[in-house]
């Protein structure tokens, strides 16, 4: 009976803002970090990683909120813990202290979501399969008793959860073959960075579309004319057959957002991502309306389950980029996938960062088994970025994710990275200590 | 032409969990908490006080984002902040990689709360007046300037906002000399909490009446059958005429808010208050259809603008309960008092907690003078907690906030509270190390 000996959490960051890998209209100078989780236990042989992603400075916040997160872990009984997944989440959620800084938003929720992925990467290395397989072998009782429904039950009761898993059921087996076979389906984000020359932007887009993707991503909203321009050459690139998608970042209010994605409809996007502020279910409801036939997404900065539940019952979006370290862990995304499937909203979940790719790929198979059954509309992000930090990095193949096959919920990290880009003492950053202005 | 020199930034946490002041139904024992800001200058005689409210475990989170928060600060000339407070609270609130932990939301929202609240007191610190004049002596070009409308304009322009102001402008004069006379009204929460017995209950509830106050307001949400004998308790001392509310701190998803509610609507209540999850504009809006006349109340937990500006829109709300260390300080509260009068949606403050009933008694007579100019369904809330600690303490005269008269915002504390509730170095908490389970 292995129990949880110790909890080590690490602020690794990464220094891309040197070369505007990730750049947008709202960030523009992102150092790519995470607040790394480690649960060691007294099996030397077993352990559980997970992570949060922020963008730098603050990082030390989620790292100091994930200590306090995972206290009430130290000591416990690791099978205890694997056999409730559901009531351990609970647990750790409601301390209503840390609540009170939420709820269920912000640094105190980044930190539960860091702890918790830990908590089912060390489930799914338990059990010996990856985490898509954890899920995807669990009865829908087991689920809905994992999943957050908590404010929910005006749209979701238990029940419903319950029975509409239960109807994916008999197809899961036959499913999971083909996913196997096949991947699942993604496109790139690699090619569109905002502080990217068109030159660049049109080397990468070329090279997507070689390498089999149907999809390019383009930030958009710092200026019309550079993004009717950068639009039309990822247009050119794409042909009228692929897929253009374009991202704003929140740098919108609402009628602004309406004149500026109308202007860019003469390139047919797909999408405009995150045309205001994430917290707007009503502005988003209104954008969509106006702009249609284009879709609206949004999700990345989707706080918690509440807010996805109105973007559902407001008809605001037309895809759920739920993302995987802001929403509470694999307990409260669940509860996303649930009313998202309820509602007929293809989820599209939102990545690149530090290791979203490694987490997302397990999701988005395991929806498919087992909760929406369908590949229609669904694309997955990828982002050509920091993998080689990770034990398991992400496999793409044919402009798919190659089922991971590794145990767990392929979180971990190498401890070479962790020793060079820990922050601020590790190798990377102390031998640049009073040459870089970031704190 | 003085400097900000240094940015101090202390945890200050009160032992209110040991006799249940601040009970309810969602924190039953929460240690009143600040993390208390003081930006020093050059000049020995001008310092200004600020904070965020938290109820225990955390508060040292959102001292250490209070310390990022204000590090921009540092060596900025005290005229040229003072002169533009639209323009710095933008500054500090648009650093894009602390950005990401919200947006607008969490512990780095209450951190930048507690920065600009101190921004502010020193403002009015300089100019020689409480906060409540230097903001009614504003223009409303100067107002617009510095209320953050970002997100807002799809229902309220900056054009619009400057009218709205304008058109009250003629009356400051004579409500600011009318509520000189009578103080802003208030309502207490001191009897109610839910740890308090039925006798305890019974006589605060008395004495609250016979000091003048109208409303007596009730924690509930925790059993029905309790509820049902306090309410009467409560409805009996107030008699037929009086105002009972009821709070159940978020505890309820929809459908069972209505049946509660509605379970407790032969006691007549104002409002119920926080029926469910903070962030559930639908949500509320759904509620307050179905418990009409109930009126719906929320607010203290409300992350900021653009929810409060839902909330308007959806019709989801008859009292709005604005929380000054929550918002992103004057800046963001003048947003949501704009939208609030452009609704025509009453704004009665949360209060209590530590020193919040210091802070909004500006702003609700701010409110009066010159932005809404009504007292129609208004009344601020009054806990008679932690005062002591104050250098300038609000004062109640019969059922009324007596107008503060000291330069500033009211939020300066007296060194010996701190160095007495310091946590955890401070003389309180260092005479119980190893002797209390809080960390």
């Amino acid at each position: 009976m292995p129990r949880i000996s110790s909890v080590e959490v690490i602020d690794v960051r990464f220094p891309t803002s040197l070369n505007q890998d990730g750049s947008d209209a709202m960030n523009k100078d992102g150092d790519h970090s995470a607040a790394y989780v480690v649960l060691h236990t007294d099996d030397p042989g077993l352990s559980g990683f997970g992570f949060t992603f922020t963008i730098g400075r603050g990082n030390d916040l989620c790292v100091a909120a994930a200590v306090q997160r995972a206290q009430p872990l130290i000591g416990r009984d690791v099978d205890a813990i694997c056999s409730d997944l559901g009531g351990i989440y609970r647990e750790l959620q409601s301390d209503s202290q840390l609540r009170w800084l939420g709820p269920d938003k912000g640094v105190i929720h980044l930190a539960l979501a860091a702890v918790m992925n830990a908590v089912w990467d060390l489930a799914a290395r338990r059990a010996g399969v990856p985490l898509w397989r954890l899920l995807s072998e669990m009865s829908p009782e087991e689920l809905v008793a994992a999943a957050d429904l908590r404010y929910l039950s005006d749209v979701l009761t238990a029940e419903q959860a319950v029975a509409l898993l239960a109807a994916q059921e008999p197809g899961r087996k036959e499913r999971l073959r083909e996913i196997e076979e096949s991947g699942y389906p993604c496109y790139t984000t690699s090619a569109g960075w905002l502080g990217y020359s068109d030159e660049k932007l049109r080397r990468l887009s070329e090279e997507a579309v070689a390498s089999g993707y149907k999809h390019v991503k383009l930030k958009v909203g710092a200026n019309l004319a550079d993004d009717v321009r950068r639009c039309g050459i990822a247009r050119e690139v794409l042909g009228p057959d692929g897929h253009l998608m374009i991202d704003a970042n929140q740098v919108w209010d609402v009628p602004q957002a309406i004149e500026w994605i109308n202007a860019l409809a003469e390139f047919d996007p797909l999408w405009i991502e995150e045309p205001t502020s994430p917290d707007d279910v009503l502005g988003h409801a209104a954008i969509r309306k106006a702009v249609a036939p284009i879709g609206v997404a949004t999700g990345e900065h989707g706080m918690n389950r509440v807010l996805f539940k109105q973007l559902f019952q407001a008809e605001a979006i037309d895809y759920c980029q739920l993302d995987a370290a802001r929403l509470g862990s694999v307990n409260e995304v669940l509860a996303v996938y649930l009313l998202a499937a309820s509602f007929g909203v293809p989820v599209c979940p939102h990545a690149g960062g530090v290791g979203l790719c490694e987490l997302v790929q397990h999701l988005s198979v395991f929806d498919y088994v087992a909760v929406s059954g369908s590949l229609e509309g669904r694309v997955t992000e990828y982002v050509d970025h920091l993998h080689e930090h990770f034990t398991e990095p992400c496999v793409i193949r044919d402009g798919a994710y190659v089922l991971p096959a590794a145990p767990g919920y392929s979180a971990e990290m190498h401890r070479q990275s962790l020793e060079t880009y820990q922050f601020p003492e590790g190798t990377y950053w102390s031998s640049r200590a009073g040459e870089d202005p970031r704190p």
